[in-house]
Parts: structure tokens; sequence; C-alpha cells
């Protein structure tokens, strides 16, 4: 095997690594590399690679044993093509050693600048630049970076010299000191240097240089860094490579100066050359903002020839990335050096804009433009935002869960009820609550945004939230209840009435009311959701020797309202309305509640028959809206004791007594003896049909009339009904046998010929594994994915908040399971049921309608699986329709490269075949043959999943030589 | 092929059926066949089919178009047989037209006796016997039968007639009516028949015949066959067959007479003749209990002659059958006939005494004999049971399910404090509560019975009292409590203290206290129990292509009193120690309540420090009870907040916070916290041990010291360490690491080289679909198929009582999943786990350890798909012994049977082969073909289950010509 190569170079036009070496070189270095070797003017250096880094924590923080040797030639290379030494006491060569992992960590690691002064070369500089002050603050800078960063010298102890220096000269700015004063600063900075290390400050260059590598290295486990990766979940890295590279310096007056810059507008993605430019200024000085910079154009002003040429390295740099840079660059003495170059970060509408642009513009294709755009980060785009100046001049009170996404601001109300009051009295309001359930829908909907102290993504307020469109943050325990009329929020008391604002796109909750920017969606947006659309339809895929054609995205609505914003939002028809929320509808409560409360099946009867004539009127509005698209409707499905008041809730089941007649205390055995340990393994779903047959075949009934009645007016229906909590196909026989009695009934006394699809959720382990069985008796499969996740994981979601934290922190987990579809779990039964399902039934329609369907991650494993569509919350078609296309499109990727390497092996094979020198390989029992490719099969079968950012996107990365 | 037969000729020593066709024939029709071909004297006739009874339904109650035909030829055949003609009116041939299914319905269906007579034929018959009288009542009998039977007149009309009769005579007993009274009834009864029927009584002996027919296959789906068949649970048949036999007259006189005797003692098995006789009488006045018979010794006084024949017949019947008979038999006029024989029923203790003894008797060989009991049978034999006199004597007031078998009988209490403290002033207390959770465990243990008025067979009041061997009758619905000091059981109130009695063998309850009857372990139960342990111990299984050898039944046991129980009822090992009943003692119960209130590490590691020593005496008794026998602790499983007090239980918590010193407010803020939406899925096993390591860190450190401690003192110990509630390897690696790590600090402490092996439960579908990655980390896998049951159904235990009778009733499930452990769903995914498990890990050891291990069908299932034991609560283990060995010999079988088959099909193969006439069959896709194999190979893999009744079980079948 060949010897890992451990450091690369990079100046002189050339370089040995690239841009798609990231992993090895770090962002930062193979950027550099690639600058260099398309003839960009980039400083000499070289990289040490990650490889280092991991072989620094594999072992006890020792180096491979040729690195030392390796950084000689590396160091001798840099010298000879700088022509300056380093430690050299005339013409020093200065250096920067800064850190960069595959994945942008700003500002986690180490960097030092300006290593190789001493107090002889600091001499050499200052002739050599004939500029003493420039030599010894770079000295005195150095000295204080490297006792700080590389040596843990306490910081505050070089800021308390200089404090004295300027004191002791009535001075304010470190610009006023002199270079006496900084020949002074100098002596006292080696001072303290040498009373916290021991040691003199070394004035051996190349000492100074592996103290700077190791500092680096180290900061790869420092506890910020941890932190860091952690919060942003980047897992799998194998550490930060170190680039040493030559100093330039844009503090040499003022034909000197540092700047950066964007190839397009980063916040709205226009076309146009934008950024900032500090004259005479180092880098830092630029993050520090001790001086404000200035826009671009002055520096087109100041220095057009530059200007001209930065505007010929955007152009370039863009071209050769095909994608906007965001570059940084300085100028030293009228010399134009890049620093560094990346893709830029942008806002999701710059992301749209660039997309669509960059495919008019030819400079990358329509698949190329759908995985530039962060399917989350459309998000942005749908719901109203706070305004960001008001977040930054804001401090937020607390913190929850991004449960639902946009700004919320209101009057704080405790219960549903007044929520409903004061929103109909004119008045803004926010419901905060411990949860919500299922009875509080009506004030959920008056409310301007939901605030719950408990729950997590899925929890009741979350999913409702979203199916709403209303902002939401739960699980926020920073919010307690001293008593009815009072919710501490972070400490801060707030009582009925108060404003506040939730940022459900972060979680933040604010006082008082913050201003909000509104929603648009650019005709860019549009033209861009077409094309996943387009991409999405033209899908063709071979599953387990089917062939699925396209990948639809459906939204779950239950009201025709949300129907219709779904349509808005493009979704290809409803995936799963849900009849139960139509029941807490005033107009059917009372009915499906004396429903409940029957003694008997004829008394069952007779309330469900008055509940029917308004489920039909429900249904045909959601017909309506969809004008022909398939809507599935689900049969009702949580257990009955969400309808009744819960047991000792006195008042209302006062009140319903009242209503029903029947006595407080006949009530209370009922509500208790519906009460359940585990509510969600219940009474609930289709059990409730088979113990009460009434319920659905009312159910059924009010659907084909529905349907019956559109198709008398002329309205297009293609109504699928949904039996949920399937666990056997007998369940599914008797359910379908009774709703085909009431079909051809309705088809009799309507003169209709009704045929409805009658399919079934596959949300237990149960229903997955006996998928063959159900597929003789279901026409579609819709898979359940919260239930199928909490009984796969026997994690409860509504409980799971006090673990999970704790999994993802150790990674025992990594993900959090409800809100991306573990592919293991889940997953692998979804797979089973597929392929039960379609060896019975080919003609089985498979979808999703968890809340995993919108989640890009999870869109990626459902088309892989090989379902017909996904379905999510209308404010999340638009991501599921981009999600779904870049599936489509990375797995097409996919299918290239494989077809790729199997040609490039099978040439390999074939070469190596001709000289046939190889002795027979010891053959290996079949069994463990067999093994390895079931687990490549496996491997093979994992799916394509989007990467975090569009930015982090890795090009195929290139044969190491 | 070959047309159906459909009727079958028996009689002369000859039969066209024999004893293996139960399903065609049914089991009277088999037996009778078989009995004929014997050469026993059995009365001609012939059967018809159950195959005409499953066209007779299938067919709208049409009969296959042949059957006329048929049955006109086999009538013909038996009319040539008797030497008589049906309605001949010189001798007419009189027949009985019976039902009889495959399994044993008694008195469920339809007989008509004496057919054939009619106003002429009754003459003949009167000439014929000479004997008036006889005729006239077998006439005025079968006008009563047919009317009431095939016609549907009331019965009570008949009744009435005769009462006109005798009271005009002014007599009282039936057979005080003279031959001129009963031709009087024949005209009322006639009279009667008309006026319900509009119809004349039919004096066409044919035309009586098909009216008799189409009443017993009628009679199948009355409404008292099919409650009989749902009741105990009896499936799949295809139907009665009929059969036509000539009639014999046990009441000719004192040389005539008819009895019912069993080949040995069927209530203890004692190899004696025994039963029961009545001179000139027929079988219905035996069964109508009009006479008291006589023992069968009186027919040895009384006709020695026909006695010693029939000790021939017993002889005969018993070496034919290799069983023992129950019999039927009728003397007429000093000839004997048989009229039916069939395996006899029998208690457990005669079950166990008659198969060692047969075995003994060289009659049946040890496999044989080990298949000649129930399991289910063993319960009897091993708790103190009612005596069976009071139950015959005593009403039930209630009953519910017979959760823990037994009887127990004591004063009433309604809480565990008050059990535990009325036992201790030695009062006998039977506990009655709602239901029981793990705080009442003293109280429960201090309680001669428990009975509730809620939950399931596995409930926790359920599972724990089967763990204590205490009777427990749980889910009594009919218990009510209106206060705290008083229930209301079947609406019989009763006040604490007042004495009841619960039978936990058949679920009843009781007013006072009734006698027991001890349980005694014959010298035959250890014998035949021994016999098992061989047979489980000899077996080897190729599964997957790993060897398993044996099939060990250990039990669950807690306490080391039940370790020792579980010891002497045959365990193999301790298969599940849970270690969380322990806390529940009084001594560990403060400190372990520390442990949850704890606001951080410190604090809960000083209070484990508390319960570290206790725990380890604890681990120490069960290690010594053992005596070297394997162990497996499982670390903590339930929910924190079961040991601490419900939110609301003001004094409790009152209590709590004076001993803890936390304030009540805090303590009501922690336990509600505490609180789960559904704890079954919520913060439990090794979610506390990653959350809170310290508390597994303290157990294993218990576990090491208590083993430590054993080997210094020359005790052996074998404990394995199993972890609970797995879902990802990298939850077992982690904790199997930090367990390690304890383990070593042990063993360098004490100087010891204690290892472990670690393993954990499979009982949530992921872990078991991720098997191979969590064999890497485990040294075995024990399936908690309680939690598999919930979670792949969704079926919550504790909730599922309220759908789960509709769904056994509606057939839409065909067993309780968590009484029979499902093969397609818990099952299906145990053979994931086991293969993908397996595949990585040869050696991996496999068990069960939920409460199915001690259910028979599952111990079947669990021997199929190759575990290594099963363990169950120490009162199964005697049935776990047994099941387990009936499902090693019943495997052997099928597959002799199965490679049988296979020879016979290539034999048949090569016949066919050679004269290679057949054209090439279609080209199957090989998609359907591979289809065809897995389903092949599907069916391949179901396993024997143990049938009903060792008296159901079949013959092999013979093939038919």
């Amino acid at each position: 095997m060949a010897k890992t190569k451990y450091v690369y170079f990079f100046g002189d036009g050339k370089a040995e690594g690239n841009a798609g070496m990231r992993a090895e070189l770090g962002g930062k270095g193979a950027n550099l590399a690639e600058m260099a070797s398309i003839g960009l003017p980039v400083p000499s250096g070289f990289t040490i690679s990650t490889d280092v880094c991991k072989y620094f924590y594999d072992n006890g923080k020792k180096y491979p044993a040729t690195l030392n040797a390796d950084v000689d030639t590396y160091l001798a290379k840099l010298e000879r093509s700088m022509g300056k030494k380093l430690g050299d006491s005339s013409d020093p060569l200065l250096v920067s050693v800064r850190s960069g992992a595959a994945i942008s960590m700003p500002g986690m690691m180490d960097t030092i600048l300006n290593l190789g002064l001493n107090d002889k070369s600091v001499e050499g500089l200052s002739k050599k630049t004939n500029n003493p002050r420039f030599a010894w603050d770079a000295y005195r800078r150095f000295i204080q970076m490297f006792g700080d960063v590389a040596m843990g010298v306490p910081h505050d102890e070089f800021e308390k010299a200089i404090s004295e220096v300027k004191a002791k000269k009535n001075i304010k700015l470190d610009t006023e000191m002199d270079t006496s004063d900084l020949q002074t600063l100098v002596g006292k900075y080696k001072a303290i240097y040498k009373e916290h290390t021991g040691k003199d400050f070394p004035q051996n260059p190349k000492d100074q240089m592996w103290h700077a590598i190791n500092a680096v290295f180290g900061s790869w486990m420092n506890s910020r860094a941890i932190k860091y990766r952690e919060l942003n979940n980047i897992k799998g890295l194998k550490g930060t490579a170190v680039t040493v590279m030559a100093m330039v310096f844009g503090n040499k007056g003022e034909s000197s100066g540092t700047g950066v810059c964007f190839s397009r507008d980063p916040s709205n993605g226009e076309n146009i050359f934008m950024g900032e430019y500090l004259m005479n200024a180092q880098g830092e000085d630029v993050v520090a903002g001790i001086r404000t910079p200035e826009k671009l154009s002055q520096l087109e002003k100041a220095n057009p020839k530059i200007y001209k040429q930065l505007c010929d390295v955007r152009v370039k740099l863009e071209k050769h990335y095909r994608d906007m840079q965001d570059m940084e660059f300085t100028v030293e003495e009228g010399k134009l050096f890049m620093l560094q170059c990346r893709n830029g970060k942008r806002t999701g509408q710059a992301a749209v804009r660039m997309a669509v642009e960059m495919v008019k513009e030819k400079l990358i294709t329509r698949d190329e433009a759908l995985l530039r755009v962060e399917p989350e980060q459309l998000d942005q785009l749908l719901h109203p935002a706070l305004d960001p100046k008001a977040i930054k001049a804001t401090a937020a009170i607390a913190e929850g869960l991004n449960a639902s996404p946009g700004a919320g601001s209101g009057q704080i109300v405790f219960t549903a009820d007044e929520a409903e009051k004061w929103a109909k009295d004119g008045k803004k309001v926010l419901l905060v609550r411990k949860e919500t359930s299922p009875e509080d829908i009506a004030g959920m909907a008056a409310s301007q945004g939901i605030l719950t102290s408990t729950g997590g993504r899925t929890s009741h307020a979350a999913v409702v939230a979203r199916g709403m469109g209303t902002p939401c943050v739960s699980g926020c325990a920073a919010v307690t209840f001293p008593n009815a009329n009072e919710c501490v929020i972070g400490g801060k008391s707030f009582k009925k009435g108060d404003n506040i604002t939730i940022d459900g796109t972060t979680g933040k909750v604010y006082a008082g009311i913050l201003p909000v920017v509104p929603a648009t969606i650019s005709g860019e947006l549009e033209t861009f959701l077409k094309w996943a659309d387009e991409v999405r339809a033209a899908s063709v895929r071979k599953i387990n020797g089917h062939t699925v054609t396209g990948f639809e995205v459906r939204a779950n609505a239950d009201q025709p309202d949300q129907a219709e914003n779904a349509f808005k939002f493009g979704a290809n028809g409803i995936g799963l309305c849900r009849t139960e929320h139509m029941f807490f509808d005033p107009a059917k409560l009372p009915s499906f509640r004396a429903m409940i409360l029957a003694d008997n099946t004829e008394q069952r009867v007779e309330a469900l028959k008055k509940i029917l004539p308004l489920q039909k009127t429900d249904f045909f509005g959601i017909i309506k809206a969809m004008e022909g698209r398939p809507v599935t409707i689900r049969l009702l499905d949580p257990p009955l004791n969400e309808f009744v008041p819960k047991p000792g809730a006195a008042e209302e089941i006062a009140e319903l007594s009242k209503a029903t007649g029947i006595s407080v205390a006949a009530l209370n055995v009922k509500i208790a003896s519906l009460q359940e340990a585990n509510p969600m393994l219940g009474h609930r779903g289709c059990r409730l049909a088979i113990t009460y047959p009434e319920i659905y075949e009312m159910q059924v009934e009010a659907i084909a009339l529905a349907c019956a009645d559109a198709a008398s007016k002329g309205i297009k229906h293609n109504v699928q009904i949904m039996i949920p909590n399937v666990v056997t196909y007998r369940e599914v026989k008797q359910i379908r046998e009774q709703a085909e009695v009431i079909i051809a009934k309705v088809n009799k006394d309507k003169n209709t010929k009704l045929k409805f699809q009658i399919g079934t959720m596959v949300e237990f382990p149960r229903a997955a594994l006996t998928a063959d069985q159900l597929a003789g008796y279901a026409d579609f499969f819709s898979f359940g994915t919260n239930d199928l996740t909490q009984t796969t994981f026997g994690f409860s979601r509504d409980d799971y908040g006090k673990f999970c934290p704790s999994y993802l922190k150790q990674n025992v987990l990594d993900e959090d399971p409800f809100k991306t579809l573990d592919a293991e779990g889940p997953g692998a039964l979804m797979r089973i049921a597929e392929e039960k399902g379609r060896s019975v039934n080919a003609a089985l329609h498979l979808g999703i309608c968890g809340e995993h369907g919108g989640d890009p991650a999870s869109i990626a494993l459902c088309y892989d699986i090989g379902l017909n569509y996904v379905s999510c919350s209308p404010f999340r078609v638009p991501i599921a329709r981009l999600a779904g296309a870049q599936a489509v499109v990375r797995t097409a990727m996919k299918i290239k490269e494989a077809k790729k390497a199997a040609a490039a092996k099978a040439k390999k094979a074939a070469e190596k075949k001709a000289p046939a020198k190889k002795p027979a390989v010891a053959k290996k029992p079949a069994k463990k043959v067999a093994e390895k490719k079931a687990v490549k099969k496996a491997a093979a079968k994992k799916p394509a999943v989007a990467k975090k950012t569009a930015a982090a996107k890795k090009p195929a990365k290139k044969a190491k030589k």
C-alpha cells in the first residue's frame, strides 16, 4: 500500500491538492490549492492533512514518524517559492498557521499569524519594509497570539500591558502607539510570556511553528469546538487540517488593504458584485469591527486596476466553481492576493434566485440547481418572519423547540376557550399552555401562535400548528404556571393579556410585540419548484423488480381551507384527511359525544345518524377544493376518550350532563372506563370499528354520499378510503366488506357507480410484517411513521423528551427518530412491507403520511424504499417537492457513479487478468461471501440523504495517485 | 380428479372408513368404522361425510347432486346387511341418525332414534318382537324426537300430552303407561305434529330419513353449537358428519341393557376396568338420569358371558388404540353391541399415571407418553385445589379470568397495607382491588389470593401472583367498590373482614370459605417429567445453518425463596431475575426514593451507595439457592414513577416529605415530572442508564460483589447480566463498557477473576431488526415477548381488554396474542433476530422471558425458532418442561413424515418419468416459482403446535384409495 501523503503544497500556479479534497485538506486548504492551480494569486503555502489530526488523536497526541521530515521539506519548498527564509534576520519569511476542517466551524479553532518573527528578524523586517512601526506591531501581535493561543497565557495579561503603555502616554487607541511604545510592549509581553510558561519566548522560528501546529491540532478538541459540532450535528470528520502559508499584509499603507466579497448578493441572490474593503488594514481589523469597512465600490474608485483584477477573479471563480463565491483578499502594496474562497452561504430567497438564474446563464444544469437549495431554506420563504433587525436588538427571554416556523405575536391567553372568545372580540392572542389536546383545536386556530411548556416537535401542539401554519414553540421548559392567570417565562412574570412574541423558526420567545416581515413567494420560486415537480414526475425506478414511476407530494389536510392551502402550495393531492378533527366542530361534538356515551348499538346508531349529513358536508368541501386530485380520507383514528372531558373535570362534566341528560355519576363512570394506561396502544382506529362497526359505516356512507353529490354537480372526485391501526388482514377484510355493502347501497339509492380505492395505514410492525396478507385486501398502504417509530423503538413521542436529548448528546442515537425516519428500524419495516406487499399486489400504491413526510432526509429514504408519494403538512409541501426532486437527482448521480466505478473496476480486472500473475486467493467459505454480499446490498440500499448545507456539498472525490 | 367420496359403509366386520378419518367421518363415524373393521360387534350403518356438510353450507343448503343416489345405494347395502328393510310392515329396519364432528361437541347437535317407524311398521315391530308396548313406546319416542328435533315442534307440547294421558289414568311414571296409553299418545303426538307443521306425520321412512339428515346438518349451525365452538376455540372444522346406523335396543327386557365404561380409571389413571350399566334401558335413560345405573361389577354377576366379552373388547380396543378408551355399549337380548368408542378424557393425574404405566406395559413409547398429557393439565397437580365436592355444592357469585391457578380463601382486605398488617396478626386475608401495582407486592405476598376487578392474564396482579404461586382471579368485572370498606361481588355486598374464596384455576369466586385438597406430586409425575427433561436435553436442531443443542427450562424468580421453588420444580436456572421488585423492600425503598428524587448526580450516587450492600445481599441469596445454575439478572427496568406515590396521593406524599425532608410542593413537582402519557414506551430500562449511568453501575457492582463473596465461600455462581429495553447496539456497547470498568474494579479490589456474560432483552422491534448489530456486543438475547407483542401489535396489555374479546369473537384474531405468542408478528421478529444475531455471533444464546415462556403453544414456537431456553414463572416450570419435550417429539415426527412424503413423491415421480408421456408443462416465470418456494419454506417453518386435547390427537391420515 502506498504511504499516506500527509503534506500538500500550493503556490506558483500549482498545487498538489484540489477543491475535491475537503476531507483531507479542510475547506480552506482545498480551496487554496484549487485557486493556486487555476492561476489565481495565492500566497504559497502547504497544508498538513486531517489524516495527521486523526493520527494525532488515535496515537496519544503523537505525530506520524515521517511528519517532521515532510514539514522540513515543504517548508524549504515554501521558502524557495517566496525567496525568503523563516527567521532570516534581514528578510524573514513570515507565515500564518491556520485551522480548517471539511465543514466550516467559524471561529471555533485556532489560527496564529505573523509567525517567524523574533528579536532578530523583527529588525530585518523593519529595515526591509522600511516601516519599523509595522514590524514591531507585527511582532507584538505575534507574541500575544502565540502566547494566548499556543501556550495558554491568559489573554487579559496582554491587554493589561497594552493599557499600561497607553495610560503612561495618555493615549486611547492602539493605533496611536508609536514604534518605541510597541518595543516597550514587546518587552512586557515577553516578560508575561516567561512568567506564565516558565520559559523565554521561543526565538527559533521552527519551534514557533511546531508549537503553533500543536495548538491548531489541539484546538480540534477544545470544548468550544466539541460543543459547536454537537450543536450543528457535525459528525464523521477526521479532524482539522493545518495550513502554513506565507503572510501578506494589508496594513502596509494606503496602497494596501483587505476585504471580503461575494460574487452575488447572498441576501437576495441578485447577480451583482458586492463586498467590503478596508484600506491599510489586516483581516483581523475587519473582523474586530474597530473601523467601519467601506463598500467595494470605494475600491473601484481608489484602485480601479485592483478592482478590475478582483472582478476578473470573481468571474473566474464563479465559472470555475459554478456557484456563488465568498472570497477574502488582501492587497499588499498594490498587489492582490486571494486568501480564501468558498461557496457562499445565502438565504433561502437568494439560493432560489441564484439557482434559477445560473441555469438561465447556462452555468449549471437544472439538476444541479435543484441541489443548490436546502429544502429547509424554503421554510423562510413561506412563513412571515420576525424582522431580523428586531431580533438583533431584542434579547430572548426563553427558548424552546422550533416546532412550527414563523413569527407570532399576541396577548397571552391560557385556555383555548379564551383564545376563541378574545379572537372573536378582534384581539390577537397567543395561546400559552402546558400542552394542547384535540379539544383545543378551535382555540389554536384562533391564535397567532402557540407556546407550550412540554411536548416535542411531534406533540399535538406542534403537529396541529404545522398543519395550520400557525407558529409554535413547544417544550419550552422555562415556562411555568404559578396560577391560572399567570405564567412565568424565563423568570419573568406575565399575566393574561400581556403581549409576547414567539419565533417558531428558532424556538425563541420575546417579551412584547416584535415587528415581522411578510412572506413573499417570488417568481423564481415558482420556476424552481416546477423544475422539481418535473424531475419527480419523470422519475422511473426499479424497486424489487417492480417499476415505480413518479414521486408525488401530497398534503395532510383536514378542512376545506387547509385543502385549498395545500393545493396552492403545489400538493398533488391530500394524502391524509383526518376525520376526527371534524368532530370537534360545535355542530358535531354533542352528537359525537352522545355516540360515545351510548349504552347500546341503537343509541349509537341514532347519534351517528345526526352526524352523517354534517360529515358529508365536510367531505364535499374537501373534494370540491381538490378538483379531482386524490383525497385519502382516514376513518376515525383516536381513542374515544379524547372527545369527552378528562376525569375530574367537574365543570365540563356537569355541562355535559346538562347537555346529554346523563347523570354526573354515570358520566364519571363512563369517562373513567374510557381512560387507558397507554392510550397510544389502546382502543382506537379500526379497533373501534371491530367493536362498533356502525361508526365506520356512517363515515363510509358520508364519503359515498359526498361523492354522489359531487358527481351530480359535475364536480370531479377521487376519494380513497383509509383504515387506520391495522394489524391483521382480517381487520381490513371485514371493514372493507362492510364498507362495500354501504357503497353498494348508496350506488343503488343514488343511481351512481361509485368505486373507491380502499387501503390501510401501516403504522404497527405487525402490519409491515404481514404486508403480503394485507395487500390481498388493500389497494394502497400509507405508512404512519409516527406510530411506526413509536412502536419500533418503544418510544412514546409524548415522553421521549425525557431521554432523547441524552441519547443524542452521547451519540447513542444519531438523529431524533421522530424528526428523521430511522432507516434501520421503521425504515427496515417499510422495506419489508414494500417487498411483501408488491409481491402480492404489484399495483399497490405506497405513501407516507407521518410527520416524516415533510423531512428532507426522510423523503430521500421514502424515495429509496419505493414509495409513490409523501404527504406532509401544507406548509411543508414546497419543501417536500424540492427534497423529493433532490432524492431523484442524487439517486441518479449515485447510479451513474456506481456504473462508472464498476466500469473502471472491470477495466482494471481485465488488465490484471492479462498478466495472470497473482496466486489463487484462499477460498473463503461460501457463507462469509454471502454475508459480505448481504452487507454490501444493505449498504447499497442506504438512501442518498440530503447533505447539511449546499455549501458543504462534496464534488466527486478524485482518486489519489 | 377422482370424485369426492361422500358416503362410507361399516358393518359385517368391514368398513370403508377408519379411525384416521375423523376429519371426514367425525369422531363417532371414524371409530365405528375402525371398530367394525377390527371385528368388534357394531350395528351396521353408513356415514355421510363432513364434506357434505361443508358443501351444504357453501351452496345455500343444497346437497351434492349425487348424494341422493349414494344414500339410496348405501341404505340398500345396510338393508342387506341387516336382512331387514326400512319401513317394512312386518320386520322393519329401524335406524338412528346421529351427528358427529371431528372434535367432540357433546350434546350440542341433533340425534334422532328409532327412525323407520310408521303406522304400519309399528305393528310389524310389535308382532316381530312380540312386545307391543316396546314397539308403541319406540314409535311415540320417535314422533316426539323427530317432531322436536327435525321439525321444530315445541318440546313442551309433547310433554303436555304425556301429562294429560298420565293424569287421566292417574299415574306418575312414564313406565307406568301401557300399550293402549302409548297408542293414545301416538295419536295425540301426530295431531300436535300436524298442528305445528301443517302436514301429516310422514309415513314414508325415506322422507323421515332425509328430514333427519337435514336436521343433523342444520344443527351444525344452531346457536348452541356455534357458541360451544366459540367457547372452546374449536376452529377449522368442515362440519358434522351424519351416521345412519341400525338400531339396537337395550330395553327389550332383563337380557338387554346399556352401559358406559372406561378401560382405566379416568380420575386417577389406575389400570382397572370401570363403568356403569343399566338393565332393560336405552342410552337416553342413562343420560337422563331417571334411574341410577349400577357399577359394571353388577354386569359381571348378572351376565358373566357378556361381561367377559366386554372385557375382551376393553383389552382389544386399548391394544388397538394404544390409549385409554371410553366406550358405549348395548346388550340386546343377550347380544353385545358396541355403539361408540373414543380416547377417554382424564384428569391430569390420571393422564400422567396412564402415560407412565403404558410405557412400562410397553403399550406406547416414551415419546408417545409425553404427548399423552396436556401440559396445562399438570397445573391441576401443582396447586392446592378446591375440593370438587364443595364446588358442586356451591354456586359461584362471580367469575373473572383464571389468572393464577389454585384456591385461595380468606378475609377480604382492600389495601396491600391492610393485607400485610392483618397477615402479621395471623389472619388469612384475600386482597380485593381494582388493580395492583408494584408497591402492593408485600401485601400481595401476604395474601391467600388476589381478586381484581380489572386487568387481564398478564396484568400486574396476574403476573406477580403467578410468580408467587398465589391464586388470582383478575378482570372480574362483577366486583365494584361503593366505598373504601366495601365491595359488591355479583350483586352481593361484602365488608372488610368478610370471608370469600377464589378459584384461580377456573376464575370463579365464592362467598365464604370452601375446603381445599392439597397438591400432591406423585412418583409418576417425577418419572414423567424426567423423561421430558431427557428428551429436551438430547434434542439437536439445525436452525439457519447453526446447530442448536438442548432446550432448557428456566424460571422467572426475583427472590431467594422463589429461586428455591423454581429449583424444586425442576428449573435449569433463572432466566429472569427482576431487580426492581427488590427495591420495594422497606429497607431499600427510602434510599431508592431518595435516588429518584435527587436533584443531581452526587445526591443520586449517595443514595445508591446505601442500596448497594442490600442489593448485594439479595443477589447473594439467589446465587446460593441456585447452586451454580445460570442466573440472569436484569438491570432496573420499570419507569421511576412506579416507585413514588401517585400524583395527588396527598397522605403518602406528606409521609414521603417527612421521610426525605423535601417539601411537599417540591415533591409534587418532581412526581408530576415523572408521569408519562404512555409509560410502556417511556423513560425506563436502559434509557435510565443512559440518562443516569450510576444506577446500573451500582447494580453491576452489587452483582460482582455478590459473586466475589460467593467465590470466597466456595459457593458456585453463574450470573449473567441482562440489559432491558435495548433499541440500538450503542446502548449495549456503552452500558457494557461501563459495566466492565466496574467489574474490573471489583476484580482488582477483591482479587477475583470474575467474568460475566452480558446480554440484552429483545423486546422492541428495532432490537430484533438490528440484531446483527446487537450481537456484536451481546452474549445472549432474551426475548421479552410481552413488550414485543405490545409494540408489534400496538396493543397495550393494560388496555387491550376493551377490544380483544371482540377480536376473538369475530375471528379477527385466532388467539389472545398475550397468551399465545403470535408467529407472524413478534414470532417473525424473533426469527429475524435469531438469523441476524447468530449470523454475526454463532454462539449467541437465545431465550424467552416473557409470559409466553410458560404457554405450551408458544414454547413450541420458541423451539422452532431455535431458542436455547424458555423461562417462566416457577409454578409453570413443570408445564414448560413437558411442553418443550412435546415440541421436540412433534418436530421429530414432522421431519420423519416429511421425509416419508418426499420419498413417496420421489418414487411416484420416478414411476411417472418412465412412461414419459406428459407434454412439457408451460414454463412458469422464475419469480413465481421462487415465491412459491418461499411460501413453502414459510409454511414448513410453522411449529408443531400442541393440540387442544390428547384425545383429539389425529393418527397419521391414511391415503384414500
